[in-house]
């Protein structure tokens, strides 16, 4: 198992992750304590994909007294939108709605040109793709602010250089694995995503509670910002973790834009989403229709399923049935596979609708300074 | 002996300097050819302070077919400007008049932050302070632009990126002698100071090459900037490279802006320069008039006469005449340093005369973009 911003790998062990990266879960007594300010808890939450966190309880303090924080999430642009982008990205926009606040939304155009093999025009061609997803997802235009790394770099890189003093070689060498090879751009880039934590701090001239959803795989980052920003005078920021939506192989690794064929994309027709599912998507199923009924299938390592359980499967009563049914046998690996594609297209269908229409508003959301 | 860019030690070996470095040393050959287009040469030419360069040869084929190079030079502002930094910005201004060419100068804000222990604040009221000194030196407001690497980063970072994504922390540890404790800003900051060596060619939309005149310390930065620029399809930058103007105290190092007290600042009053020449500045002469008149002084170590070889006498024969009068005996350390203090006066008042009105001209230096 490796789990790091710039790679995950193997089958993922998070109550391991919680230990290694010091995290905290996230248990019954949390979850309660959200639902008193949000009155239904998202799914995500009940089922505990969103399972790790930091300094949540200290948020919610926060927001009992009157302290209302800011969420700041990211996309790092170098290829096309997918499911486990949008997993993350649909959460947010509950959180924005549910606490009605602010969302700082930070686009890494160049971390994807310097981490990946990519021209700085291709990332550019990403970031104006990828931003009309974000759109899709149906954020507050006048609660949400897109900070782009290389056009807000005027506001970011004086900040940016004030946390870089204050990390060393050694430490980014130890949270991402770098060596003496590595550029030196990639270096100095973790200055620039510890940015949008505290710029909205600096923009209103106060101290802002900052709650960062993401991916457990970009805690390195906020672990180091979280050692800097105290330094210079700001609150660490607070995390809420989701595990990752595994790709259409099976449950090892993530769901990732470089390796699109692993990967139901945002654009997908329904007849790609179809056709990944039924060809791709692996199967807890058993080789035919007799063993599966006499057997049952596995819907732990069943990618239909499980695509259903992270995303498209809001009932929990329904879920719990088809997991029945399919352990049972009497579900089969093609009926379950038929649902999930039902259920994604439709998901992608009202995406799509909004992403279509996404670039007349884009300008409303970039933020002005 | 060490010399790089964030530090000077010990007597500088200028030849051994030209082997290490790999530089060119600037033969009568050379003076003659940049004398066909200048008339005269400058002092500091024809007494070889100015003593290497990179490519200046191929500077002047381009010149003579028509394809006329710009100047960039800099200034790191963490502390008041001395006599040493005057000492390349004069010779700076007489490329610009003698060559009518355009010069971007670069202040580098941000790298007098990473590096030292200033805060933010104090580095930005360093570089208001030093921009006055740079306007004082004369240069032409049409032809002469300011980029302030805060300021201008908006322009500036995604060029910086596409340098840095060519540049190993491999590199920039030969070159500048990084550590593991290093910051990351630091690491990243080399790729700042090679942008100002393209950026007219990015604005303008052709290649053009590049003139750096500067002190052989910041050699080092411009080496990596020569290996990556090519590969970016830009031409390497050619440099013309001074020695160091040495520090009161005598031969060794090089004056500089941390230790005040070992320099010549261009706000002293006549009074302090006095006091500061009779006081500190390193003599070459002997303990007692009567062994000075037996045995005479040595003027290759007297500072005195060294700032007046560097910066204040422009009269070869004045020069010469002096030389021999203190190496025989005849002139005294006392009347020498008397020489220097009105030779350095006279050039000061002029300067602080136009320093005291370049802050009404300052907005016409800086690059709008």
């Amino acid at each position: 198992m490796r789990v790091d911003p710039y790679s995950v790998e193997g089958k993922v062990d998070y109550d391991k992750l919680i230990k290694e990266f010091g995290l905290e879960k996230i248990d019954d007594a949390l979850l309660n304590r959200i639902k008193k300010h949000t009155n239904e808890l998202h799914f995500m939450l009940r089922r505990k994909i969103f399972f790790a966190h930091r300094d949540l309880n200290w948020i919610l303090d926060e927001y009992e007294k009157g302290n209302k924080f800011f969420l700041y999430t990211g996309c790092g642009p170098s290829g096309p939108i997918h499911l486990g982008h949008l997993m993350v990205w649909y959460f947010t926009k509950w959180l924005q709605d549910k606490f009605d606040v602010e969302l700082y939304f930070q686009f890494t155009d160049d971390e994807k040109f310097l981490y990946k093999n990519l021209s700085y025009e291709e990332v550019q061609k990403w970031l104006y793709e990828n931003m009309l997803d974000v759109i899709a997802v149906g954020f507050d235009p006048k609660k949400t602010f897109f900070v782009i790394d290389t056009k807000h770099v005027g506001i970011m890189y004086p900040l940016a250089i004030k946390v870089a003093k204050k990390i060393t070689f050694s430490t980014v060498k130890a949270a991402f694995g770098f060596t003496d090879s590595t550029n030196i751009g990639s270096i100095f880039y973790t200055a620039m995503q510890a940015v949008p934590s505290f710029l909205p701090s600096v923009l209103k001239g106060k101290n802002i509670p900052c709650l960062i959803p993401h991916a457990v795989d970009q805690d390195p980052h906020f672990r180091v910002t979280r050692d800097v920003l105290p330094k210079l005078g700001y609150y660490k920021p607070a995390s809420i973790q989701s595990s990752f939506l595994p790709p259409l192989t099976g449950p090892e690794g993530k769901m990732s834009s470089s390796e699109a064929i692993k990967s139901i994309l945002s654009t997908d027709t329904p007849k790609q989403v179809k056709e990944k599912i039924n060809k791709y998507a692996f199967s807890g199923g058993q080789p035919t229709v007799e063993e599966h009924r006499k057997k049952g299938g596995n819907p732990d390592i069943d990618v239909a399923f499980q695509y259903l359980r992270y995303m498209f499967e809001e009932s929990d009563e329904k879920l719990a049935q088809l997991e029945q049914d399919y352990r049972s046998g009497k579900l089969l690996t093609g009926e379950l596979k038929k649902y999930a594609i039902e259920k994604i297209n439709a998901f992608l269908k009202e995406h799509q609708e909004r992403r279509a229409k996404a670039k007349e508003i884009l300008d409303e959301f970039i933020l002005k300074v």
